[in-house]
């Protein structure tokens, strides 16, 4: 007999740009929601029975209208009602997800001010949240940035490791680090001030990233989100990946050049991934 | 206190070429490799301490070395070679991880027959595999293939579903219905004839997706995966990623025209989201 | 004084896909249209006059209203329909431009035959056109194709060339040459047998490729247009890019392995940029 | 007899990092250069012959090398130096031409203050530039940027166009105008103060950009060009791309709901193309 197993469906790349607008001032939120939910759905996937389907269609249209009514100012609020929604109106849904992508606005310099209706995207790195909610149980929020690109030009080092037949790689104490760093931090409760927390984190992991000495990404990795949760205690846990964009030094030395750590060809492939999760232990 | 949880690295996007040449004629692999370990590397994250640490930068060396001396005419038997070689090379390690994403070739027809050395790359569609070889347990071999775009323009409807004062999306007997295939099948043993397997399932989902007389993506994909399951005794389970890449009816009556399904707007956003895992049961 | 120079405007990335449907037999036409006009639009950029001004929302609907009511069975004919109705409807028009990239699809084989209405997208080449319609002059037809990956294992050498002090690449008489070909020629009519055209030219081209003893890129690309242009016709010039993708032979020395052209490491960066057009001369 | 028209050859994507290390405090410069050569190559495409042929891969040595010599603080005299250094060693070439794109970093903010050799990445817009040098002749700077995504809210109108048959599109006096600009701009000499220059430029095509009451796209983007003509004395001519990334008003009305331009759907495709050269005149 073949049954279904873990199963979900729902609506992703729904995009949508809210422009609040406070007198003469506007703000602009650029969102791209994904919305997904699961539940007893063995009857629509093994006998074609849509009489529990919320089709993704309507799911797209509930993102427009609650984007209209919501008095939301941050991603974590209009994701968690986006979720308490769908729990509340389907029924036939045992969990509600929603993930919200949100591209960065500020408004454009002209003339020495900042113009109330004119804007420039800041990037590349945007910020991200995941809510889910299971019915019964408590909304969980874990926000985050994915596509920070950031970079040491000192205090790196890679030394000490393993070697055996297949190693090539140079022992250094001053190399470059590179990564395109993607984070994510759950929170303790489901209202609090997200904006406020997600500055004091991302100021903590970048503040640690410049000043670390360090020894491995590894190392700088776990620096990064230890501190980061020593500085917010809203926060019960963090996920880092940051993946080793290697900056590879130059030989020039068949031009009769030197390259004391000038020149580097910064490359996308092949690249370190190390990713960690780190909690609040006993 | 603050710990590490859940932790892995290793190297991503290492690309290998490799040429058989069987006399004249020769034979093509394209592999795109990712390598990951698991272990107790708290000390490298804590402390700085290298010292059980294999570069990511040996994994690639390792990558080429072994694929140099291999036999693997598949990726399911290259990706067993590399977890293998770094479980009995590295105690440290409890897990290790191999994917491959393989790029495919066929030879150009020239003068009426094959050309024995020259090439063209087919596609979009590319092979897949993940391989995981925890210390002491059995390797698990998972296939697949990814970007498979696949379309239905007769035999799909999509009625009966939910009704609320947010629906818009009207019933339809007779519509489009285009994807972008995922799909990875779990085998029930790590060493059987992978190519005649991975042909006879894709063969399967294909015809399966052609013949299907679909009442919602979600009873097709498991139409498709019930019949890869059937068909296939040597695996033991499946999981079908099939977005809904709406074709939208284009609306031509102002201009005085009928559309009787002629004419549509294929989308990439928004789209609907469907996934499933099907098992033999009990 | 600031004097408007060359301009133009229009409508990009306009997707249609139309069902032809000839009995049960169904088939696919997948298209992404770009139009564009130009003329004097002085006073559109300068006064904000937009009295001369078809906007690129109703090049949009034409796009898909000429879809419709077209019999056209390629894209060469539907570009021409489309030119052509900007031209004779839009008096203050000096040029029409539309340019088509075509995503194929090919009938799926279910059970032995080819099943009518579904499809599986072939790739990842895709199929181009480019027309131009300047008023009161002959509309010119330019084909081509995109994203062609293609692959020589054998005959291809580079060496003789320019040594300096800042060579440092090895000469060669047996590389691997891959790449991912562009290719664009112009007909000497509007009106002829464009899929038959096509056919020849594409064919001529790959065997071209297939069979040569290469010197350079150069040089291979020369025979390949060289060929194009004396197997067909009813073209007056081809033009080709081909980027070398370099495959790079990995050295295997320190491990104690040669590595007699087996094992290579593909790159996407840098590459070399080898583009030429030829024509018929005198 | 068939023979080779316009040709050219280089190096494309070489990707070059520069740290300058001044006492403790670094600046980063990441480059992505393309190299070419136009002159007479029959010989090469036509016969194979090779030997006046510059390798591509001596032309990334060539960046490496200068890059490391260099005291250039802009892409305009790097590129400048590139393109000299092939004009006078390369006498059978008879111009030069190379292109930077700049990735752009800023020091990270750590406790109040930047961090001397720490970075992030700024973004979405890079910073471009093409010199071209033909053998006796001038150098020829032009420079730009690209990816700027900007957004008004407000002071942008569409109406009074040509209604035609296949005209939708409704009149609107409120919409938002959003592209992703791309400029190019040409100096008047090969040396001068680019910094300044570009920062001029920028600023004022910004702050064009958000005071302008639009009633087009066209409209708008002619006076920025106007204005940046206007405001740097040091450009001869200036072009730009503004696409026209339409953000599109949701329909909320089946909900019972009004949407006074709150809430939009921000869309990648179709999008409209509007482009235009501006120039000094008589």
């Amino acid at each position: 007999m073949i049954t279904l197993g873990e199963n979900q469906y729902g609506k992703s790349r729904v995009r949508v740009m809210k422009v609040e607008r406070c007198g003469d001032c506007h703000k602009v939120f650029e969102w791209n929601v994904e919305v997904w939910l699961k539940g007893d759905f063995a009857h629509c996937f093994e006998d074609g029975d849509n009489s529990r389907i919320l089709p993704t269609d309507t799911m797209k249209n509930t993102v427009y209208s609650l984007a209209r009514a919501s008095k939301a100012a941050t991603i974590e609020e209009f994701a968690t009602e986006l979720v308490t929604y769908f729990i509340s109106s389907q029924p036939q849904v045992d969990e509600a997800g929603v993930s919200i992508r949100a591209t960065l606005w500020r408004h454009i310099e002209a003339g020495g001010q900042q113009h109330p209706t004119a804007f420039v995207q800041t990037g590349p790195a945007i910020d991200t949240v995941t809510v889910t909610y299971p019915r019964g149980d408590a909304v969980s929020v874990t926000s985050g940035f994915a596509g920070l690109a950031i970079l040491k030009t000192s205090k790196s080092a890679f030394a000490g490791y393993i070697k055996d037949r297949l190693t090539t790689l140079r022992e250094t104490h001053d190399r470059l680090l590179g990564t395109l760093a993607t984070a994510d931090w759950t929170y303790t409760a489901p209202e609090l001030d997200f904006t406020s927390a997600r500055v004091r984190i991302t100021d903590t992991l970048l503040d640690t990233f410049a000043r670390h000495d360090s020894l491995s990404v590894q190392q700088t990795l776990f620096a990064m989100g230890k501190a980061a949760l020593e500085a917010v205690p809203e926060i019960s846990e963090i996920r880092l990946e940051m993946p080793n964009k290697h900056c590879n030094l130059v030989d020039l030395s068949a031009f009769g050049q030197d390259n004391p750590n000038h020149i580097f060809v910064p490359t996308d492939e092949p690249h370190g991934s190390i990713e960690a999760n780190l909690r609040r232990g006993d």
